[in-house]
C-alpha cells in the first residue's frame, strides 16, 4: 500500500482551480506508484471559503465527485479530500472517498473546532466505519476529530490500520505540537498508521501550518513535509514492519475499563 | 502548590536504604519550600526485587508508612511513593500517599505491564479517586497505566488539575517516546499537568530510562530531568498560567461520545 499526502494550497471559494490542483496531484502521484491520496480538509470549497460554504457545498456524488472519479479511474489511484457535503438543508464538513465510478464513500466531521466551523456547519456522532482498499483497512477523521483519542480508539477497535486525516490545522503556537507530538503519540498508542495532511499558506481568514506527515505504529515520521509550501509525500505502509512495536505495545489487547 | 520530582536509583531489596534515600530527597525538597514529593513505581522494595516482591509488601499503614508521616510531618512535604502492598493473600503494585499523620491513601495500578509484572501483583480494576492536597485536585496512575490515554481521561472528567506517575520505565527504543512525547500529549489533551518520575540506574533485572518530568497543560516541560543519574526537580503547578491553552483548546468540553 502506497500511500501519498497532498499538502495543499487551497483557493478559497474556487472548487474548480482546486479540482485542478488535486488532479495535478493525483497525476504525479500515479508516476509514483501510489495506491490513494489525501488531500486536506475542505480542500474542494477552502477552509476559508466562510458564508459561501453552503452554495459550495455538493451532493456525495455531486460533480466535484464525477470529475475526481474519472481521474481517479484514469490513474488507478483513489482519492480522499475534504469537501462541504450538501444533506438537505445541513451542511456537513465531510472527506469524500474516491475510488473510479465506486459509489462514493463519506466521513462527517464529528468534532468541529470553534465558532467559525460552528457556524458553517452541523456535526455528526462520532462513528466508527471502516473503508478496505489496497488490501489495508482504513478509517477516516477530520482534523480537530483526531485530537481526542477516544476517536482514534473507536477505530483501531474497529480494526482500523490507517486513520487518514484530511486538516486544516492554522499556524499557532500549539500547531507543531499537534502535527508532530500528538499525531504520533494517535498512532502509537493504537498501534497503527495516521496521515495528517494539512493546507499550507493562508486565506484572507486564516493561515495554515502544513508540517502533514504520516506517523507509524512506533510512532516514527515515515514522510513529514515542512511548515510552508505545497508537497506530496509518499510513503510505503506495511504493518509487517512494525511487528516489534505491536508486540512490545499491546495496548488493544492490555486495555481495560473498568 | 510546589511539586518534587525525585529520579531515584532505587535499591532492589531493600526498604531500609530506598526510605533513607526518600527522606533526603524530601529533605532537601523541603528547604526549596515543596508541597509534595513523587517517588518512582516501587521505590521502597526496588521495581526490580523480583520474587521477592510478596514478601517485601506492606500493609498502608505499614512499618514504611509509619517511617514516611514521620518524615512528612517533621518537613511539611507530603510524599507520594511507588510500593508492594500486601491485601491478605493479595499483591498489588500500588501508590501511598503520605500527608504527616492522616490516614495513608492508596492507588492500586490498574493496567499491569507484562509476564514479570503480571507474575507478581493482581491489578485492580481502574477507577478515579481523587486527593485534595495544598490547594489542588490530584489523580493517581502508575506508569503503563498512563500510556492509555482512557486513564488519564476518567481522571481530568473527575476533576482532576494534576496526574501524578511513579514509573519504572525501562531504557528503551520508546523510552524517550513515551516520556517525551506521550506525556506532554496526555497533559496537553486533558488540560492538566503530568508527573512522571522513573527510577534511573539499573539492577539485577532491568535498566531505567530516567527522563522524569513534569508536563503543563500546553504541553511543555516544566521539569525534566536526564536519562541517567539521581535528580531532584521541583516546579510550580498554576493553572491559571496556562488559561490561554484552556481556552483554545477545550478538550473535555468539546468531547462527543454518540
Amino acid at each position: 500500500m502506497r500511500l501519498a499526502v497532498y499538502q495543499m494550497e487551497a483557493k478559497a471559494g474556487d472548487v474548480a482551480a482546486n479540482l485542478a490542483s488535486i488532479e495535478s496531484a493525483v497525476r504525479k502521484a500515479a508516476t509514483q506508484g501510489a495506491n490513494l491520496l489525501v488531500a486536506p480538509e475542505l480542500a474542494l470549497p477552502g477552509y476559508g471559503a466562510g458564508p459561501a460554504m453552503a452554495e459550495l457545498a455538493e451532493a456525495p456524488d455531486g460533480a466535484s465527485w464525477r470529475r475526481l472519479a474519472v481521474v481517479s479511474g484514469e490513474t488507478g489511484v483513489a482519492i480522499l479530500a475534504g469537501f462541504a457535503e450538501r444533506a438537505g438543508a445541513t451542511v456537513y464538513n465531510s472527506a469524500l472517498f474516491v475510488d473510479g465510478d465506486k459509489p462514493p464513500v463519506v466521513y462527517r466531521k464529528s468534532h468541529l473546532y470553534g465558532p467559525y466551523e460552528r457556524g458553517l456547519f452541523d456535526a455528526e456522532r462520532p462513528s466508527a466505519r471502516i473503508l478496505e482498499h489496497a488490501g489495508m483497512r482504513f478509517g477516516m477523521l477530520i482534523c480537530y476529530d483526531v485530537e481526542f483519542p477516544e476517536n482514534v480508539r473507536r477505530l483501531a477497535k474497529a480494526g482500523a490500520q490507517v486513520v487518514l486525516v484530511p486538516t486544516a490545522l492554522p499556524a499557532s503556537d500549539h500547531a507543531d505540537f499537534i502535527a508532530r507530538k500528538m499525531i504520533p503519540v494517535r498512532a502509537f498508542e493504537n498501534q497503527l498508521f495516521v496521515a495528517y495532511v494539512n493546507h499550507c499558506g493562508a486565506d484572507a481568514r486564516f493561515a495554515y501550518a502544513g508540517l502533514s506527515g504520516i506517523a507509524a505504529p512506533d510512532g516514527t515520521l515515515l514522510a513529514a513535509a515542512g511548515g510552508t509550501g505545497e508537497d506530496l509525500q509518499i510513503a510505503d505502509l506495511d504493518p509487517a514492519a512494525f511487528q516489534q512495536a505491536a508486540e512490545q505495545n499491546p495496548y488493544l489487547a492490555d486495555l481495560r475499563l473498568g
